[in-house]
């Protein structure tokens, strides 16, 4: 048995990258960019009015005037016209092209219009109310740089430089597989002796918020059975992830049917609580990686959380922020176990406070409802006092 | 001109009802309860075991026995059997239906089993690892409420009762409109004084992670063909949110072309900056809400992070929660504005702080990209101390 911090460094060792691929833009949401995205031309592109007014040339400021001639009105997406004197304006509306000649935007409120002169009641300053060209950025610039996750914003600017489609992060092909004779579908009534399905449907939940979408697979516990669909599953992904199984129990044949199949044992057993039984397995060649995890609901979901995410993400290359939470009473260790205990957690003034579910035990999935992540308990023997400071994990 | 706590609470006033419909137990994944999730049976369903072992009655202990005649071997998934004697136990696997006339199971950790004799090394508990019928939940019990977003953990509740499919909030159809002579599509090449769009793509992108997929609609710059689109994308949606055309421009016919078609205005200016020239309107009898923001990138996607996502929250009536950070620097507010600022936040502790991004006003697209929400700043005279505590708007 080895302890989480040994057990959650092996699991980062072994991560995997998939390569690259092209998606259009719209479907890029949420994957890890793997190209520099630059600015094609300037931004803004040209000189632009931040303002609905009149454009001038400030030497008529200078000279004194504040009546000026009205020569037409530009629009955006007029193309760029000029000012013939800076006697004359041009009104000009929001996002339309400063013409020729102009270099001051002054905004409706300070001047009146009548018989298309402009009357100006407050003197400007030189240069006011433009977004200048090139001022965000000039063109070759990089806009947004390669491994950062591209949200609604990215999607903006990927739309704003013409990018339709854009290279991104490959992900991994993951293939669930719940095991037990005593599981039956969600449609099924089941015997008394049996229940339904549960733990790959929240797998497969999660993963889509990932933008994965996995297969599916049961496997009944027939030791031959369980190593040829196992075999078929490996050679089709990148990842088996499974749960149940992998206890110490008569039938639980996943980690023989494993090894059997060439996949490397990285390690079995971790001293925590839930998720101890978690077998982690690799084969170096093909570049698979197998997280089987125990059958139990609140294990399968912790490890989900506590390793898996961290795998996926350093396997894309991703920055993930660490966070910490108060919990808001006094709690004591396991002498020798890390406990993921399930809370949930609220904003008070700036800072987050975690409040326990109280559970039953790894067998408990309705417990699990109620949480939004877990924190983590390091082992020992000395309590820690109300308001003490725990790593949290998330829950997706 | 109102403020924004004005303009807030009056966008929450205008909330709406699009009643509930049934989907799969899969797709309800992000979605709102609309019925209790009860237990179609007691949770566990059966007195079952946590450990791989042994199962005993107890009574052989409390007579002095320390080595039982193992009679079988029971899996997850075989239907309950019966202990024949107190002499005698079943080897049982974790998951299993503890049998008849057994009350305690040990783990294998704890016996040894020779030629069918399981010799115990350690006395055990009464009642110990069996996780009792009924335990977490009994029969009829609410294991999730109405009102809460659907979870992963809670799709795997909603699979362990056999619900297959679930009734939730219906979400509003929303039509995203751009307008605006100056934009081009992505895959066009702009002139000189035209831009592509992107502000409808950020939107887009935005309402897919809320579930929502929008149709999108592109208007050029001319009243009547405005009107007649408005009209047409009025009757087929529940909400429109537009983009541009709204400021005091001679083309932003956006507000007048609204009224044309009987959208009340609750309000076109807020003090606040970005986003001033937000118009918002209602048509109380067909149940319509427009949300029609200023043609900026950064002042729509403050506006939809601000307005509409609470709006649409207290629709579906979600609780939220409110976050609140520290800012890491010291800021002067606005006398008059309410000012929304980029930030880029980060745990500490336990605590959130916050750091500005230093953007280019409102039409920069650029800098948005690095932010992940915003921070409120109130309006007012006195500067903000660095380590004052603001209102976090997390951006999707």
């Amino acid at each position: 048995m080895i302890s989480f911090e040994t057990a959650f460094q092996k699991v980062l060792h072994f991560t995997l990258d998939w390569g690259e691929e092209k998606v259009s833009q719209l479907q890029a949401n949420g994957r890890v960019l793997t190209e520099d995205i630059k600015a094609d031309r300037d931004f803004p592109p040209f000189d632009r009015s931040t303002k609905d007014g009149i454009a001038i040339n400030f030497s008529g400021i200078e000279k004194g005037l504040d009546i000026f001639k009205v020569e037409g009105i530009l629009s955006a997406g007029m193309p760029q016209q000029s000012l013939s004197s800076d006697t004359h304006c041009f009104e000009i509306m929001t996002g339309a092209v400063l013409p020729n000649n102009a270099d001051t935007v002054i905004m409706y409120e300070e001047i009146e219009i009548e018989a298309q002169l402009a009357n100006i009641s407050k003197r400007p300053k030189k240069g006011q109310n433009i977004h200048s060209k090139g001022s965000d950025e000039v063109k070759g610039a990089v806009l947004v740089e390669k491994g950062r996750i591209i949200s609604p914003a990215i999607i903006g600017v990927l739309a704003s430089v013409g990018k339709s489609a854009v290279r991104v992060k490959k992900l991994p092909t993951v293939c669930v597989v719940s095991t037990g004779n005593e599981l039956v579908e969600i449609s099924e009534q089941p015997l008394p002796h049996q229940i339904r399905k549960s733990n790959t449907f929240s797998l497969i939940a999660a993963l889509k918020k990932v933008n994965i979408e996995p297969t599916q697979l049961h496997l009944a516990d027939d030791r031959q059975l369980i190593e040829n669909e196992l075999q078929k599953a490996l050679s089709n992904h990148d990842v088996l992830m499974l749960s149940g199984g992998v206890s110490k129990g008569k039938f639980d044949f996943i980690p023989d049917a494993l090894e059997a199949l060439g996949v490397e044992k990285i390690f079995h057993r971790i001293a925590q609580r839930p998720g101890k039984p978690f077998w982690f397995g690799i084969t170096e060649k093909q570049k698979k990686v197998v997280f089987s995890f125990p059958g139990n609901p609140v294990s399968t979901f912790a490890n989900y959380h506590v390793y898996f995410l961290p795998w996926l993400a350093k396997s894309l290359r991703i920055e993930t922020t660490k966070q910490s939470v108060f919990l808001d009473e006094t709690i004591t260790p396991h002498p020798t176990l890390t406990l993921f205990l399930q809370v949930k957690t609220k904003f008070e003034k700036g800072c987050v406070i975690a409040k326990l579910i109280q559970g039953n035990g790894s067998g408990d999935l309705i417990s699990l409802a109620k949480a939004d992540g877990f924190i983590r308990i390091p082992a020992g023997e000395t309590e820690f006092k109300k308001g003490s400071l725990f790593s949290f994990i998330p829950c997706t």
